[in-house]
């Protein structure tokens, strides 16, 4: 699993930074997380293919968030997309995406389904689940929680103390389905351990610090809302932002593994500070900058690089 | 005067080129022609001012040539600006501005005035004049036409021999009023020539080569599209776009003095066969690249050079 950050600032772009957005890469699948202007143009940079994309996610109705929808949706369809794109958000999600449709001068090749996300959202697929939470920010905004499902862990010498050999009965028992073993009745748990550690990836999207967060980002790669140092805490509060020392604080609480700050305020054209103080509460923190990837590992720490 | 091109590429973005957008910027005022998806990033690498931006062109309502709109007037709103700005298009600009303000999460501290044009549309200022013609392209679309006013010489020797001196009387004459010296009518003809040449920049947005561009661009900086090479002429006729060596003959028969390729298609990593192929034509000819600026002289040939 990948994390590519196309868009770091918060509100204004800067040479550095563009506005929000953030792809996971799962098996063959890319999810964005917010799609602020210009996110098609990082993504070029970035050799993210626009094709892989089957569902964006807005957290929040902000233009930083959002207002690269228009564009990325006229490409798709300029390279011939067909598949259908799912486009989750907020209440008015699907006056957003009838908008987007009327910005464009061509009918779209593709089909666009908008679905509205509420508190403790849920998708379910094969391979993983993503819940929205929401957060706290000045508008109506969620928080992102994507998670690998891996299932439980195979305990094999038991299988083979209780007469089973290595077969195709083994998968049936790991999708939690009864066999029969010489006229015995062997049941998923007799052979199912713990339930084995999967990715995860939690996004804050922009929020003051809260416990929809804290209780969601246990041993998950955490990216936070930071668009402050901490001596602007104020500024902070009254924005209904985080500063890098309150997302610090939220991923020691919630026992995150590691944390990469985001939504950086113009200001920081250095933005070190920000780690600096972030390091003296939660030692594993990055500060994300634009195309910069990130490659998990479930054993290793990830592996950080920009692409160029 | 000065130009800065904010981006250069035809529907799709590349490593190199941004949606299109062209800066004009005229004594202290930024007139804005297109407006494509990224164009404030572009501004903050151009270091173009935001805030000096009076007018807004757009020449036509394909995404890729106002999809930055939104975000720019966000921001815009977000440095406080208090001015009023003019956004210029074709019928269903006002339309087009309703749904801008709408994606807006915060109501904006200006006013935006959408003004509907049509063929010959004109706009008359104190220092220039903007016409906008309409072009060939699949939807209805306009090229535009910037002259600097000038007014006429003033022949100071014939000044002198009807008896006036060096005095405000002069500026009075220079602004077409009749002045009486000695009892003596003199008017503006008798001491004013030949009119003096400004600045004129063309630009001819989405089109086929045609008359409307080839009839106004005497003299004239010449923007042109420039979508494909001659080898891909039947393209640029289904397309409604021109190659090079169209843009290179409407030069030529209209009598410019410099020639622009702009819209470059994202297929030309290398573009140096759209000037070759146009030289042949057209001596005076440029491809226009991202954050390329053009310092326009009336004496000498343009300094062109890229903001780094």
């Amino acid at each position: 699993m990948r994390i590519t950050f196309l868009g770091t600032t918060a509100a204004v772009p800067t040479r550095e930074r563009n506005h929000t957005s953030i792809a996971l890469h799962y098996m063959n699948e890319i999810i964005l997380l917010d799609c602020g202007e210009g996110t098609q143009n990082q993504m070029v940079k970035a050799k993210v293919s626009f094709m892989k994309i089957k569902k964006i996610f807005i957290t929040h109705f902000h233009g930083d968030h959002f207002l690269g929808l228009p564009g990325l949706i006229q490409t798709m369809s300029l390279n011939d997309r067909s598949e259908p794109l799912y486009i989750y958000g907020p209440k008015g999600i699907d006056y957003l995406v009838e908008i987007v449709k009327s910005l464009g001068a061509y009918d779209l090749n593709f089909e666009i389904i908008p679905v509205e996300i509420k508190n403790n959202f849920k998708i379910e697929e094969k391979h993983y689940t993503i819940k929205c939470v929401e957060v706290e920010h000045n508008i109506e905004t969620y928080g992102i929680i994507f998670e690998e499902k891996k299932g439980r862990e195979f305990l094999l010498e038991k299988a083979l103390a209780l007469g089973l050999k290595p077969s195709p009965l083994f998968k049936k028992l790991q999708e939690g389905k009864e066999v029969i073993v010489n006229g015995r009745v062997i049941k998923p748990d007799d052979v199912l351990g713990e339930q084995k550690k999967g990715f995860k990836v939690v996004y804050s999207s922009d929020t003051r610090p809260c416990r929809a967060i804290e209780e969601n980002c246990k041993d998950a790669v955490l990216i936070h809302d930071s668009t402050f140092d901490d001596t602007l805490k104020e500024d902070a509060k009254e924005k209904k932002h985080s500063t890098c020392v309150e997302a610090a604080e939220i991923a020691k609480r919630g026992g995150a593994k590691e944390l990469y700050l985001t939504h950086i305020s113009p200001r920081y054209k250095d933005d070190s500070i920000l780690a600096e103080q972030a390091r003296k509460i939660f030692e594993n923190v990055h500060v994300a900058k634009d195309l910069m990837q990130v490659e998990l590992s479930l054993r290793k720490p990830s592996r950080i690089y920009i692409i160029r």
